[in-house]
């Protein structure tokens, strides 16, 4: 499996004691995992192919080295790019043609996050700036380290969020109130802060510890049947973004051909014996 | 009153000290108040009397006995039904159209509960697992006593909850994260947790101290306007469905009616003078 | 400026030490900063001034006098005007008519508050009740003091609150069985409890204290580029009323603009620089 | 088969020569098929009963003598009845509510012949007025005869048609321009004016032409898997209220059940073999 | 009445044989009343009080003089204006900020034809381009001369129509394609297309035969119940952009009130005895 | 260029005397056009490059071939496939989440048509069955041959229609009730009757003459700015979504931008010069 899940920017491990689990890890830890173009169209290829892959349950997302998770975009190398270059000579309106395709490009390899089959436990630690919160909010459960420093960066660097934040955070955290200051004054917010007001959804000790306590939620959702578990995801984000009528209806057709599983019978004769089921791949 | 009310599996009174207040229990406290499909048909025929009769102006809804709030489906009783028989003959496809009838028959069941124009208060304790969840969340108020064990439990026995919960509980409490990660591991959670998150808007020592609760603020609802609190309930449930600009519009409308009531003076009058006000039934 | 910015029942300041900020304040201290409707009028107009007005980036808005923000609608002045009226002989679907245009009226003064394209920070203390609910729910950030005594008063009126909170507050808290129970009751709540649940930012401990901590908030947005503070007050509030697709769509064709202004290259010059950038008026 | 489908108001046949096609007449021939309370009851109940009945496939809908399909609410019973009582005291606001649930229930009993999973071909002859455009425009398939009177009767008796046109003739046809018109003067429109702008299908000689054409389109649709028609119908009304972006996700989240379905491969080797397949009950 | 409807680019009148119609004409004949900033600001005035003046039923809109309904939008007049202003030494997303500002003005204008309470009639000749197609989809009734030349001409002046035709052209008439065709090309199209498509419901001899006809037909609706009229009106608008469940639940919370009119028994009674029945103001 | 789009089993052209124009034509005329999966992930590719390619304005889409357009999935190489396959082992439930990704991958392909920001007229001829309705809803313009042979095939070999007809079909044709018919019934309709419904808009002799015009619309758009028709055809699409205030905000904050190009200033001075105007890439 090594193999097959070789990339450049990214590790990708099955730790052994977690069947079923994935651990991917942005490894460029001496630019504190700072993001260029070429990392975010490999992520983008990780998950779907973790998605797809019937080996995986559930997924772990943390990254390298002890300073940060990510400090978000590599400003620099950016500035090279097309969202800064000024050279150009074509009028505004050809200008924001390319920067729509741009970003819609940019915004589809994130989402792939959130398109990803299996949950994912984001697990962060050290500076989480700007595309850390993008990214975090496209997964499914975010928990961090003490020492985290958090913050909406982009409007320091005259830009509003638009690869996620803005869209995402105001439906993954109940207080908009909060979710209007620390974007609108790009603030850092710390562990704390982020448990109280429902970031996150616990602070542990250190990034290890973190990567540990992720690994194992992770695993606990990877030991359930996964056609239960896909298609509890599956429901949850639809319902965040329709009625509760259609949510239901959705979710009874989605049903209607989930319930015919194995797995239903599989868990229910376990759990009368006692015993951990096991499930086919899915 | 009782004759009318008299039900196999719920009791209903209307405690004498709290006028306007009706008290639903679910009864079957030698199953841990497990539901079959007969008792949420009846708790939808009681919902559906309470919602129209204009001697109730507010609902508290409790389990009986020490044990449990209720376990959610009495899984003995559902494996010799539909959802769990195997010997059908019938193509995936026709299945899927009977599991499809029968789940939207039983969310309408549940959907009684959001429905009834007067508000609920739900009063838990002990055990309340799948099932109570998906109800506690069609329902407008929720408390708990501190010996409560939740989870939502579904993923255990290999389904995504369908009855509900995954439809309501993003829109019920504001941290996606925690959400995603009860939904998709089917841990219990207790009082303080729930409390942290918004899921409860208060702990009580034990039982009968949650349904005391419940009763006071079902009581202090009561006291007010019917036309005020019913017409509030279902502005604030359109909303969660709508965008702002579609709520304000609706609540115009239906306020240009509202208003008309001789309640608003009532009120007022009783306001001036210290007094409490009465008004005509709804 | 201060002559532009003259008005009856408003103060309207520039804090010399905070540029760019605007002060608002509600100013009928000895009745409690009741509303009447040539005051929501009013203050409709001063904020779509300040929405077009390029020398102001933020905006704090609060209560004269010591005793309360806003005790919300004066109900004597309102009981002599049309919603209280019964005289007329119109039957009840005129009256409903004439109704929903006065609503409509009212609800659109609110609603200027959200609409302001700069963000607008609301600090309050004393009393606020009622239209003060409704009013900073349609602000960006929350903040109070500790002798806040909140209530969304509606109930107690006979009436279901319709300028606005029925339609923003499940909208910026998270726990909607709090809404619903303090919706439903009319009963007051106070900082802890409003700081508890999200809906207000911070707790300080006294009227000046409060505006103080409103005015270094709505600084530090001040000091950030307008087209990205602005872009992302109004990508927010797009986001809140539709799905996670929508709302990053419509983000990528607003920032197609929004990036290509100069203060992108002045925020990263400044940021390498270690010095504060100046941004062009908005 | 006929005693189960033995009702007061209306006949249920089930034509020797079209299998598993109904045929209901509405049989109030010597009142214009006008309608009161208890019929739309009723014709909900017969609807209700077809959608669940796996001997039928589709429905023909029709009117009982020569001289009209129907002319709606028999404004005469209806006169008597809660609508147009004025001897209540009750208060604007309470008439109101007992208005809305009235609405309601009988905005359902039309609604169930959209609900219905079978489709449900409307043959229409004579006059057709008011509640006939409610009621055809919750139908599938609208043919009439040449001698048909339409029209959206209801602002000639002072009333907002509000059991189904408003809401539905805009989506069933394509001239909002028409619809207003049609609408807002209750003027009569006739057979080729119906044909023009694509309320009916076609035109027939005659009622008895009339139904021998909707039973022929009705026979033509019982000829097909039922399992494909069934998603068919449900699949277009809910892309009509919904994005295209919904539209396809739920059709394939619809079809990923159905496809698993048997009528599949006998729908393709009939093909082959050039007969006539046969399908399961569903 | 004269007075107080005195406009500079419009003329209103009231017809002496049509009670309770309003007929607006753009009067500006020597430039085929091309529309400049003043005049859809003074129309979005006329419209607003025509809204509101109880002595208006229903409105027709034409254009003065033989050539032209409208040629759209002045486009010397525009060119030296600020959407074509190159002068500006703002950043594009400044520009930008200015352009969003200025269109929604715009387009609120022309929305006031929408809002208008009262439905409006828009009789079209010679010319009507551009702006006269954003202008009579906001309009309720389309009906038109056999010499019209319509074009949604936009494009030719490298524009995609922002005022309403791409928003509402959709909704007005069935066939996308034909839509499409139209927007992309710019290409004219004459009465009897428009019929075809049911863009317009009638074309008529020439200019003079057209508003009569238009009268006509606003005569009829001012005949009838305004209670009826108008609610039907706002009822098919807010339907258009709304699912069929959310138009019934809108349109029974409407009615509620609508219901307890006088109008209902006036129109009932005259409807037996024959007589032509006289309404309430409103 | 021609290298570049040289494909296996679609031919690419650019028409010398067409400037900016590519025609597209399925090339597999001895199988009558017929569908396998290579050949729609190969017509997404295709699409998706003239999307991005600066040289290209407007497409044509044909079939090779004097019998058809396309005749729809190829059901023979489909039996081999997966979605006839029953050999599987696998439970309904997983069969399901197999099917559901095989559908969206194919959904994905024919909606890249309509992604596609160059507008797409489809010329249709002979057989036009089943996939030939999907493919050419997500076009923009439908034109066709008098001896075209329509039909919505799907229900004739068990499947509802799954890749984009029931969710397009009833947004592009105005008659809900003549979308039914075809839809449950998979009747033939021919040339004279798609252009009564508004299915294409307009008729040609036999496919030559057919392409020949379409070429000259094509034509006729790709003259235009393509900053205004790339801007009409994204904002069509979405108002076709979306409530018309939605529509015109995203309008308004689209052409904040587009309304800056030079493409504005050459279209006028072209006007008043009676000139072509010509127009940079985009």
């Amino acid at each position: 499996m090594s193999q097959e899940y070789s990339f450049k920017h990214f590790t990708v491990q099955f730790p052994a004691n977690h069947p079923y689990v994935a651990h991917v890890e942005i490894n460029r830890a001496d630019k504190m995992n700072a993001f260029f173009e070429a990392m975010w169209i490999e992520m983008s290829q990780i998950f779907q192919k973790l998605s797809e892959d019937p080996n995986v349950r559930s997924i772990v997302l943390s990254g390298a080295g002890e300073k940060a998770f990510t400090t978000g975009l590599d400003v620099k190398a950016a500035s090279s790019g097309p969202l800064f270059s000024e050279k150009s000579d074509l009028d505004p309106a050809r200008k924001a043609a390319f920067m729509r395709r741009h970003i819609a490009a940019f915004q589809d390899c994130i989402t792939a996050v959130e398109r990803c089959e299996k949950p994912v436990v984001v697990a962060m630690h050290g500076f989480a700036l700007g595309l850390a919160i993008d990214l975090s909010t496209a997964a499914d459960v975010r928990i961090c380290s003490r020492d985290v420093k958090f913050a909406v960066k982009e409007v320091d660097i005259g830009i509003a969020a638009d690869i996620g934040t803005l869209s995402r955070l105001p439906k993954v955290v109940g207080s908009f109130s909060w979710v209007k200051e620390v974007a609108l004054t790009a603030r850092v917010f710390e562990a704390e802060e982020a448990l109280r007001v429902g970031f996150v959804n616990s602070v542990h000790e250190n990034r290890q510890a973190t990567i540990d306590a992720g690994l194992k939620i992770a695993a606990l959702m990877a030991s359930k049947s996964p056609v239960a578990v896909q298609g509890t995801k599956e429901i949850l984000n639809w319902s965040r973004d329709h009625s509760v009528q259609d949510g239901l209806r959705y979710t009874g057709v989605w049903n209607s051909a989930a319930l015919q599983t194995k797995d239903l019978s599989a868990a229910l004769l376990s759990g009368l014996q006692k015993r951990t089921p096991t499930f086919e791949k899915l």
